[in-house]
């Protein structure tokens, strides 16, 4: 029997409940397509670093190196300042296990309510992939003068060919490997011009070994517009860590927001990681209320990665069942319990 | 007689048509309101460019620092390489003419078709205030190694205490002048440590001003994610150059797009410049079918900042008249033509 080392790392909030039920649902698929995943605790987040001080420990990320991968709940504590959190841990982690893709799906699951009119299933099916190692989240810049009327704060967006390019080649991949086959940069080329004259080199110079996958580019700001407006020109969308982070949060609530919407940080040579996109939402905390669907469909996601495409089409399909029968997607607005969605999963899969 | 020297600059493709309607409505408002407007016309754009190879030549940009304000149509040209006349116009001359503020109303009139489900007027009418002089914009970065594999590509976001101060402290008057007198700060305070560590610090510090003030913060992420799910949320916006880019098109595309989204980049001590916030559409070109109204509510803004607030509320409301009786806000869905949208507005002003 096939079996999987997979770091269970539930974090802070809504995360431990949510995943548990994406393990219900995940075990629910071993069980049926014959492997077992082996759940490796993981014990980070608020609680840790307000008892110890500490973020990610050298130690846990070494585990982290040996795991077939990371299944992450959420991240965020009401009394720890924001950005630590984030910053010492989330980005930590992308960056330690160089996750350099943040692969976002945004797709319209029939009978989820979306916020745009005219607009359904047909309409809102595309992937975003966001470079996920660099650009503005490299950290870098510094501020002159800071707290004085003469200050200065420069803040660095660092692109490099290497990192660019992997990037790129991995949204061409998927592209060619989707029916449509269009690949849509997002950038900015007409301001941006160190930063996206690189990214529009590479593009170009990639697309001769794709000529089968249709190129497109849109600005950045046009791009917010089409995924309101015409959602249905996109199939995959690559762009930077900053506008990836900014467009993907956009595509969740066309989707249906954050109860439902799901992401991988993905090293495709190493160890990965998926997320329910939403945070931790401290005040749904044990309430049985929080929607666990985004959480399963980031275990779907991992089980992807894993190549068990079996059971992950098997996970998506229980997904789309019990949609019609979900009263809504929004936090204690489902008609039943976190625990409920769960097991309905659970079920239609066994 | 009350007379202002505007410059007309017209530019490209659907400027000079939909720019001349607002002149048209702009001179119906000076006849009632007792004003004259001598239109100095500014010939930059494509055109120009394509014969003289010049872009704002300095003695232009002389001759604009003696007027009371520049009505703008619209920049690009299908002939020209992207990003040429953007930089070498729009943006040198924001920043040469210090137009440290770009304004823009997200305000759906009724009639208009918006593209979110049950959100009318009552729930989209706010402000953005984006920094127009500094930030990504700064055009600071390069490149080493270009071309090669070891490239890296650097683009800087620069910040200043003096840029960041002078755009909240704009927004906070806004603010305090409106009703609600909510101010929202979207930035990314968690990542760009630096950069929103100092728009966060002033915003605190300037806050201490304005004790009527409500203050509020969002990440840019999510206020994407607001702007579709919550518009209602929102009083007035207040962001760096790039988030303002990007989240003032999202607002555009939900007030009804760009056949009626303006804007003005504004110095508030010198010479300010508004435009209808499309491009210059050269499609429909000559054809009749742009939608003008964007053009005149640019127009409408410039008088407000002109100090004509009976014309300006003259010309709202006449385009608040007419838009019921237009098929569409689209290009060449209006159900009318250019010059008709622009005879009706101008008819019920006089
Ligand atoms: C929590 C935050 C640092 C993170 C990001 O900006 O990448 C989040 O918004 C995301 O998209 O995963
Ligand atoms: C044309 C472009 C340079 C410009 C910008 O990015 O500022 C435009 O998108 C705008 O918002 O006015």
């Amino acid at each position: 029997m096939r079996s999987y080392n997979i770091g269970w790392f539930p974090g802070d909030g809504i995360g431990p409940e949510v995943t548990m039920q994406g393990r219900k649902v995940l075990d629910a698929a071993g069980a049926r397509f014959g492997f077992k995943i082996n759940w490796n605790h993981i014990d980070l987040g608020g609680e840790r670093y307000l008892k110890t001080g500490e973020t990610v420990p050298d130690s846990v990320l070494e585990e982290m190196r040996g795991l077939d991968s990371i299944y992450l709940g959420a991240i965020g504590h009401p009394d720890v300042k924001p950005g630590i959190l984030e910053q010492g841990i989330l980005l930590k982690i992308r960056f330690a296990l160089d996750q350099y893709i943040n692969l976002r799906p945004v797709k319209l699951y029939p009978g989820v309510e979306c916020p745009l009119k005219d607009k359904g299933p047909e309409q809102i099916d595309y992937v975003v992939v966001r470079e996920n190692t660099e650009g503005l989240y490299a950290g870098s810049g510094g501020c002159l003068r800071k707290g004085t009327v003469h200050e200065i704060a420069v803040q660095e967006s660092v692109n490099t060919y290497m990192g660019v390019e992997r990037c790129l080649r991995y949204a061409f991949e998927l592209a060619a490997a989707r029916p449509r086959k269009k690949l849509t940069l997002c950038g900015k080329t007409n301001v941006l011009t160190f930063a996206f004259g690189l990214w529009d080199r590479v593009f170009h110079e990639l697309a001769k070994d794709y000529p089968q996958v249709e190129l497109d580019y849109a600005h950045v700001d046009a791009t917010c517009m089409w995924m309101v407006k015409n959602p249905e020109w996109f199939d995959v969308i690559v762009t930077d860590n900053m506008f990836g982070d900014i467009i993907t949060d956009l595509g969740a609530i066309t989707q249906g927001g954050l109860g439902i919407a799901a992401g991988g940080n993905i090293n495709p040579e190493g160890v990965s990681m998926f997320e329910p996109i939403g945070g931790s939402a401290p005040k749904y905390t044990g309430q049985g209320k929080a929607n666990p669907l985004a959480a399963i469909l980031a275990g779907q996601m991992m089980l992807t990665e894993l190549k068990e495409d079996a059971a992950a089409q098997a996970v998506e399909q229980a997904v789309i069942g019990i949609l019609p029968t979900m009263a809504g997607q929004g936090a204690g607005r489902m008609g039943m319990t976190t625990d409920e969605v769960g097991d309905r999963v659970a079920e239609a899969i066994a």
